[in-house]
């Protein structure tokens, strides 16, 4: 006889256990779950909540794990509860430019679904084809089309919630407006699994559009790229992609899957707009900026191709630090400045990877002041581990000090929890804790995630 | 010696006081204040609050109050904060997009401080003239163009506050994306004063845009002009504004300033697009749908005078209600249901005032599903009240029962507690009183307002 007789469904299986017990974030710590279970509905939610705080369990929510601050990190001896089971698309409704769905619904079939009446859901981060919008909301996930149309809470209407004493909330509304009480909706996003467990979303469509047209621009140095950005947004444009790649990106994903980039370039500008004056426009700030190579598609297959060349920034990154050492990992990091620091930023981060000895490479929403040093670390190296993450925290002090954030989309989860501190400050950190304190008093939920220890 | 004699700058004159006990929200209950201040420094907002703590004094803040919900009506023995001296433009940031402002900054102010740059900073309240951002974020305001833009809250990036202790706490960033901690800022917007005085805005701007083409449409019944709105956002149309007009306002206005607009209309529709393409596929969808009138301006003094139309329609029935009753009065409602539904609670409100002898003028943004409901009442006649205050509870009671919440923008202040109270239900009312008691256990910012007695 176990505590768990009580919880009908657990599912104790070691290497099932096993495979829960983290997301995506390579070298971040993970503990040993008692057990999963993967409930199909708000009451058995609200049963295992009940349980979990009956027996003071710990509770980690996870989507599918796709995430890449080590928020959905198992916690020694919790109850992880996956969500991936509730998978239904409760609701399009073509009028009234909503949906309603389960935590479990997959983002790229959300976006099908409302793509086939016309509409279009926006938020896009780059494991769209995989994570569940529950964890895009949990994390507040950003993407490569936020820098136009903003990130998840934009789209957040109202939410489903099962609270930490199993209580079940509703949150916002199914109206475009609407300012009944504290915006509890938008505290729950981005707060990681650690206020409640969210069963159901309702958010916001809007119209489908055309493919954005595409450029690419090459830059000889990093401070070109940057007043590229800078004129960009200074001469009122409104692009709808302006990604970043710099130097050590372009070469590996030129070995990764050879295109044709120029590998000498220190950093290559990816724009999008939805009409070609823009982007004529956007093409000629990048020449007065300095690029000597900007290169338009001319179709949306090519377009698509110069997409394509972004996405795999990742698994190009991965096969170089596979390439590099034979247990090679990847530190990947996120954080965001006022768009006028970019190169600021860019450049620090090549410093502070030389000092080191150590290899970065920066991709990013250079639209957003948004980028993700990769930091290639060898994970049967100790001292190589300990540089990586020094790289890390050197990035994160030089973000702060150039006004940024220290996490533009990815979340706290565990890898950003002391850098939050220093952000938010002790005030900050009062108040956060008070309302994770409010909602949580026993620290059920997540623990340990976003708010430091 | 009094309490008030370890407030420096304490205000006590009683005709003084008298006129800082209410907002603009007729036949609503304010108290007496003890004293006003109107702090010109975040320093001396923290003495005063630290004071107001010490002493177990109410503070209520206030701006312009222009508010439409008694949020910043006096309660008895308070001190009135008043935030208007705090009015500076700290800072327009072109290339960053970004404007950092003081509280007492009228929204015209910052609106044309942005446009000599080239930038837009888009909410747009009906009392955008002399009302502040600090009143704005307070109540997250709408207006014309958050059908297309969104409202208050999307544009706050960051807050300084005065906590109810005293502590200043900074909330939020100034990067276009970041997902440090829970989603501070945002319980803030639209918290009314009830969680801390905000000192500081932080606000992302969006280029300017040429005035859009605007077009009035008259219908011959309310289920036509439902029709329209519907059918512009299944067409995947996104208007730049699509406000509507019932026929009692119409009267009121044509009364008020005689412009040739056809009293005889169900309901007017006035919509803007900022491509012809959109505006004349508007215009088409409203004649498919029943309008036997559509009118589309041919240049920027025609559209200038349609919104002017618009603008009447408050004091137009202001007037309608003195001329109705030696000392007429008007309660303004403020409600938004799902798009889809807005026929249905144009003629519910019909049959309701019709039902009490109430003469009711409805206008409102119709592409948000958001009605004004403007109830004529004599003030004077205790009988007249009530009838109105009825038929305020009965299209409150209708519009829930419709999908939609009980305010759209003008917020909860006093008038719609006991509605938010039905709205949110047991939990949501008791998760909206933690997050109140967490940051603000002695009941001192505000108190009553928002959540209910």
């Amino acid at each position: 006889m176990t505590i768990l007789d009580g919880l009908p469904g657990a599912l104790t299986d070691p290497d099932l256990l096993t495979s829960y017990r983290r997301d995506e974030a390579d070298l971040c710590e993970a503990g040993q779950p008692l057990a999963v279970v993967r409930p199909t509905t708000t009451d058995e939610v609200v049963a295992v909540v009940k349980w979990a705080a009956q027996h003071g369990v710990p509770v980690v929510a996870q989507g599918a794990r796709t995430g890449l601050a080590g928020g959905a990190n198992a916690v020694d001896g919790c109850l992880i509860v996956s969500m991936v089971n509730m998978d239904r698309i409760v609701e399009v409704d073509r009028s009234n430019r909503i949906a309603v769905v389960q935590p479990g619904v997959v983002n790229a079939a959300l976006s099908r679904a409302v793509a086939q009446v016309g509409l279009r859901y926006p938020p896009d981060p780059g494991s769209w084809e995989t994570s569940t919008i529950g964890g895009n909301v949990a994390t507040n996930a950003g993407g490569m089309c936020c820098v136009k149309y903003g990130v998840t809470t934009e789209y957040v209407l109202g939410l489903e919630v099962v609270l930490a004493d199993g209580r079940v909330l509703r949150t916002g509304r199914r109206t475009p407006k609407g300012v009944a009480g504290y915006d509890l909706t938008r505290l729950f996003v981005g707060s990681e699994g650690t206020l409640g467990i969210i069963t159901e979303i309702t958010v916001a469509l809007r119209p489908a559009i055309a493919d954005p047209l595409t450029l690419v621009a090459v830059f000889p140095n990093t401070a070109s790229a940057g007043d590229a950005v800078n004129r960009i947004f200074t001469a009122g444009l409104a692009p709808a992609l302006l990604e970043l790649l710099d130097q050590v990106h372009l070469a590996a994903i030129e070995r990764y899957q050879p295109m044709g980039l120029n590998t000498q370039a220190k950093a290559l500008l990816l724009a999008a707009a939805d009409r070609t004056e823009d982007l004529d426009a956007i093409a000629q700030l990048c020449r007065d900026a300095g690029s000597g190579e900007v290169w338009q598609a001319t179709d949306a297959t090519e377009a698509a191709e110069l997409l394509q060349a972004r996405r795999r920034a990742h698994p190009a990154m991965e096969k170089l630090a596979m390439e590099t050492y034979e247990h090679g990992g990847l530190i990947i990091d996120d954080i965001a400045v006022p768009r006028t620091r970019l190169a600021e930023l860019l450049d620090s981060i090549e410093l502070i990877a030389a000092k080191h000895g150590v290899t970065v490479g920066v991709v990013g929403h250079a639209g957003d002041g948004n980028l993700h040093p990769n930091i290639v670390v060898n994970r049967d190296d100790p001292d190589s581990v300990a540089a990586g993450h020094r790289v890390f925290d050197e990035i994160m002090e030089c973000g702060l000090a150039l006004g940024g954030t220290c996490t533009g989309e990815h979340g706290v989860g565990l890898l950003k929890r002391d850098w939050l501190a220093t952000e938010l400050g002790p005030v900050g950190l009062d108040v956060q804790r008070a309302i994770k304190t409010a909602l949580d008093p026993a620290n059920l939920l997540n623990p340990g995630k976003v708010l430091p220890l």
